[in-house]
């Protein structure tokens, strides 16, 4: 062969904040996507999926009017004849890809149209304990329907992923708020055209979640220590003024007919609050029409995320369910879905205002909610392992396999080195495998072969008396004939050991 | 709102080289890599997803050593603080990424390693007709086992994917090679080390599937003028020691013994090309020994493709019915899978060769292949669509939906405008639904709904006269408590009508 010019060897490592996924954890993640789309394709929708890359121009929010505009994104340029092509870049959603797919093929799509995607999504961002640069993201959206029952149907469907992936009722919320509300309070404030100051007010709601109502209160006003001790200078508004803010964020009560009492208080005359009430009164009617009761989906108006960017409804899914962080303190798991209407969808390109509503799902929360709860994971259960005792009867252990494959059964024909026993025992062991099947010459002679329960061989080692384990065999010689029902006899009783 | 800097509209397109797939483009791919992945775990294979980015130095076929390395592969370089970071690179296939994690991982991984890829992979290529930038790979690799058993064990694998995805036994040929065997009959031509002269011919063989064995013969020894007119200088060399190539490339027999005596007689002495034969047999036994035949998979030295790439045996998976080219005229789907083994896997990372083999199968190919023989595709049912009579009553049809999905049928209100009754039907049958509810003020006043069947409605329509029209109904009316039950005998009257 030709030898190459001689370079330092390269470095195996993932590129940093990126990772890769191994085994249970990339099945468990498509079982779940497998299962989102079930639901999300008995509501009507259609699946879309577009490329992973666009052009920047089309993703929109990064205009290649810098010399390198990658902030937020990856990107390249595209080199044509000039060396100076498009502007190409890694979608960093899966709503700005929609956005263009709509625009462009709006003649050949049905109106409204029902989309679901699941796919990767990339982030240029500097990656931290937990955050990738690389994540799954599993959206519904509705274009094309003005109608806030289209709001409701995502806020149902919504819940119904959300149990059929194992998050049982009562363990999730969907919480509802909607941004023609907090517009309606915005006008109560006597604001009027001063944007700067809505602006102003819109931050300080983003952080109710934080620092809770008085401290709200205070950053409305003359301003707040915050816990590092520093002073955060406030909007500067009047107790008056801020009224309004406190009376819609705190507006929840026990019962759905005082909360909206509480919330025509908040806007006070304003008619786009007054009309986002009604949108609200009227998704609640619709789910209790289909069964979905405040204790799935609830109007709650201290849903603040998202209120700044969406224009209409906005969801929120969380799990009300306690777990335990790093440190060891109890918090509640929090969100794992957001949505909300948001009508300038596809307008950057067609000058058109097109309605549009849906919700994202974040899978890998998802996975990490069940998994914390025991629903996923644990010990995942390897192949059978054939061993190899005669490396010239590799033919006879072949079949084996083969046989064990037509029945169903996961199985694997040792491949490594067969020379040393144990080695093949202890890459069983790596393997999870709950079975192993051993035929040495004189089994052969004598037309039989040993099977070895390795789950249980396990736990008899682990716990039992020298008596139990003689009494208790973990390995049974069988005729070769009795392969396979031998094999799933094991197997049976072993998953039945799980309960 | 403030105003951000006008600019013109974006232009709403796919990217160059890239496109976007719809409903069931996705659908059904989505169901075949879950039956794809089903046949390799009941083989042992453990899945692994990397992320689509790499270092273009853990790629390793393109190195940073030019300005801007992107020949072939998307990249862009990391901003670091000096504005100079790494180049990173979307991966071009799935084995690169596969050796980057092996040698990274290795002390965690089991030996052998049994692991299984699917996704999309990226090229920078100029984009052609069908050719597309993005594109998925599914790849099944088995590192750290030196065993011709392991490569027997794909080629199995690959013969059971296919029939699994729907590819029936006859319709397909796993063909099998191996480059030890070439190996042999470059030393029994006498070339020495005439490194040249074996890439000579390498290259020379590499075009066996498209001149035949006569223009190979050409092509080793004087030249061949080809069809455009223009003369290609041969290899140079003499009829005696070209005649070992032809008697490789020529060697299969209807009997396999017959096919390895001609090799036998290729070869020569050579010990190599000895040992290759040596290989193919013991991969046709332990073959035999699984009930995989020469119906499924067969020994066949004129597989060529990869020769060069790979180090030992080379697989090769076609499709053998024929189908009608864009030009209308019959030809041999051909290949659609193909591997081998390649036993310098992570040596450029570690310094030590790990012996690998695996295969690659091209689900995109495969796909069009089912659809070309009528085997999936055709038309997809769509949702059963609740009309809007009364936009004031949309509660009670969100009922309805809801009653209907809750009995697994996939069902939807129309979210549109409804004022148009006739656009309500126009998107029912753009959704290709099979089903249409009715429910205006009357049938309210009366407890009934319309039920309408769409499929039957338009065969009807179509080929009916008047008469018949009138005796075979295609709307019902019903209680409304009977709505899921008639929406579900129509829907099994469908499915039986398909037949």
């Amino acid at each position: 062969m030709a030898k190459v010019k001689k370079a330092p060897r390269p470095k195996a490592v993932t590129p940093k904040g990126f990772r890769d996924y191994f085994g249970a954890e990339v099945t468990e993640r498509t079982e779940m996507l497998h299962q989102i789309a079930g639901v999300y394709h008995r509501y009507g929708f259609e699946a879309l999926e577009s490329a992973a890359v666009e052009t920047v121009e089309a993703l929109g929010k990064f205009l290649p009017d810098v010399d390198r505009p990658n902030e937020g994104v990856f990107a390249w340029q595209e080199a044509d004849e000039d060396g100076q092509g498009d502007w190409m870049a890694l979608r960093y959603d899966l709503t700005a890809p929609l956005a263009r797919v709509y625009a462009q093929h709006r003649n050949d799509l049905p109106t409204p149209y029902r989309r679901y995607a699941m796919g990767p999504v990339w982030r240029n961002e500097k990656p931290g304990p937990g955050r990738y640069r690389q994540f799954y993201q599993c959206d519904a959206d509705t274009v094309g329907a003005p109608s806030v029952a289209a709001d409701a149907e995502i806020c149902a469907m919504l819940s119904d992923t959300l149990e059929t992936v194992g998050i049982p009722r009562g363990d999730y919320l969907v919480r509802v708020n909607n941004r023609k509300v907090l517009n309606g309070v915005l006008e109560a404030m006597g604001l009027g055209d001063d944007q700067a100051a809505k602006d102003n007010v819109l931050r300080t709601i983003d952080k109710f979640d934080k620092v809770g109502a008085s401290g709200v209160r205070e950053l409305l006003g003359k301003g707040r220590l915050d816990a590092s001790g520093a002073y955060i200078d406030g909007v500067g508004l009047s107790d008056d003024q801020a009224e309004p803010v406190l009376a819609f964020l705190t507006s929840k009560a026990d019962d759905v007919a005082k909360t909206f009492a509480n919330l025509r208080d908040a806007v006070g005359g304003s008619s786009v609050g007054a009309d986002g009430i009604a949108e609200l009164e009227q998704i609640g009617d619709l789910l209790a029409a289909g069964g979905y009761g405040a204790d799935r989906i609830e109007i709650d108006p201290s849903v603040v995320r998202g209120l700044g960017y969406y224009t209409g409804p906005v969801f929120e899914a969380e799990l009300t369910f306690e777990i335990f962080d790093e440190k060891g303190r109890k918090r509640q798991f929090g969100s794992v879905s957001g949505g909300g209407r948001y009508d300038d969808l596809v307008k950057r390109f067609t000058g058109q205002a097109v309605p549009a509503t849906g919700v994202s799902i974040g899978v890998d929360r998802l996975l990490a909610a069940l998994r914390e709860k025991g629903r996923i994971g644990g010990t995942t259960t390897g192949p059978v392992v054939v061993t190899v005792m005669d490396r010239d009867r590799m033919a006879d252990y072949q079949a084996m396999v083969t046989e064990l494959r037509n029945a169903g059964i996961r199985a694997e024909v040792y491949l490594g080195n067969p020379k040393n026993f144990g080695n093949q025992l202890k890459y069983a062991d790596k393997r999870n495998s709950p079975v192993a099947v051993i035929e040495g010459g004189d089994e052969k002679a004598n037309g039989v072969i040993q099977i070895k329960d390795l789950i249980l061989g396990a736990k008899i080692a682990e716990s039992a008396t020298l008596e139990e384990w003689k009494e208790r065999p973990s390995q049974f010689e069988v005729p070769r004939g009795d392969l396979v029902a031998k094999v799933r006899e094991i197997l049976a009783s072993q998953t039945e050991g799980q309960g």
